[in-house]
């Protein structure tokens, strides 16, 4: 039996409230998926900072109240239960990878909605940009760069890019396009050089999968929503819950809301 | 003797630092000025999420580590020194208008700095849209809506706009010319009547002058910086410094940076 993916978020978040644990990639097309963090209020200031300092990295679409796992961006969803996998942090390690985090949510969490390149790979396809990770069924390859973050209280860590091999003559396409959609991360950081970013080898990235370029693409840089996740490895919080890589949070905002003039 | 701004935005800071206290209108053009919001640690945390949900009306442009006076907006500046005047708030009062807040300065104290309409005032007047208020000599007209912002934590307040009479004809240049600028409060938020924003008489502004609308114009409300001032004095922190209006903080940074492709 073919699993077939909700085309409408409230669909999606039911199957994954219910136990589906899949990658919601083609889940609910056209709606923005996020990233999420949940921290503890003693470390949502240096969180909040560290997006506000690191708009490209860190761009935050909503930021909860302590203690609530609801947000405007999708009302009737539950973020304790709505995710299709979570992952659960002690002190920088990775203990637990449930599908409902409801037992451990606790009145002094803060949970951080952050954008997600999803919304800008439909943006380049409706371009006519193609983008080989898609094409190659591949998850995107990601990698540390030398280039730091700009501190915040506690938190520190490395920019994290993505890379998507781009055809030459497309790059100015796919600058402008994303561009305009600051909130899922916007234009690129960088055009053509990995070694400008310290990234010794591309076929090597440091998450996600090897992506193959084909004859007269270039690689292309963007800020990636793992940059968060590496800094809160680095900084190692006593307590903290994310999704699970891939198994993002369904929003029912359009993606076009994000797209700007 | 005709007192002639400085064009440079060092020399402006040390004109204003050196005690001298009129608005900042006019000084170092083409570079962007801030307004300033400086608050303890424990109201930073509802300051942050409030811009964070609010960006219209507070668009963040930086937000200093406590205790510190530097900005990477003006990496030589002196936060406490070189605004032109300020105000100093307890409990929601205004109680001083120092032109320097060195002595007030404590290791908790956490600064906030927001774009301000000054910038896309000079990208209207470069696409050929007039400015009725500074062709009047007159401050802008603001105005409380009946609308909410979204509240965050203890702080919460209505939409502050300010109104420019544009000509009709120049009404999409006007929106199409301030969409591509976020950071300094982006788009309006209405255009055309003031009652569906709550607004009795636009000749009775509830901050700013009362500006003039030419035969043709009409009236064009973006969301203001005043507006967490507005919520700062509902709110009442115990302590709280902000610029006083018109005397902004002169930042190093170019207008066009935040112009948008």
């Amino acid at each position: 039996m073919t699993l077939v993916p909700a085309a409408d978020p409230t669909a999606a978040r039911a199957s994954f409230r219910a136990g589906l644990a899949v990658p919601s990639s083609g889940w609910a097309p056209g709606h923005t998926q996020a990233n999420l963090v949940v921290l503890p209020r003693d470390w949502a200031w240096d969180m909040l900072l560290f997006g506000q300092r690191n708009p490209q990295p860190v761009p935050l679409l909503d930021v909860t109240d302590a203690g609530s796992y609801r947000t405007v961006l999708a009302p009737d969803a539950d973020l304790r239960t709505d995710l299709p996998r979570y992952r659960v942090w002690r002190d920088g390690e990775l203990v637990d990878e449930p599908t409902d985090v409801t037992g451990l949510w606790t009145d002094d969490l803060v949970a951080f909605l952050i954008g997600c390149s999803f919304s800008f790979e439909t943006a380049l396809l409706d371009a006519g940009v193609p983008v080989r990770n898609i094409e190659q069924g591949r998850n995107v390859s990601m990698y540390r760069t030398d280039r730091e973050c700009r501190p915040a209280g506690r938190l520190s860590g490395p920019l994290v890019v993505s890379m998507r091999p781009v055809p030459a003559h497309l790059v100015t396409t796919a600058v402008q396009v994303t561009a305009r959609m600051p909130q899922v991360h916007g234009a690129p950081v960088h055009v053509g050089s990995p070694a400008a970013l310290g990234i010794a080898d591309l076929a090597r990235p440091d998450f996600g999968d090897p992506v193959e370029a084909e004859d007269g693409d270039v690689p292309v840089f963007w800020a990636c929503g793992v940059t968060p996740q590496a800094a809160l490895m680095a900084s190692r919080p006593p307590f903290a819950i994310t999704h699970a890589p891939g198994h993002m949070f369904v929003t029912d905002v359009p993606d076009a809301v994000y797209r700007q003039p």
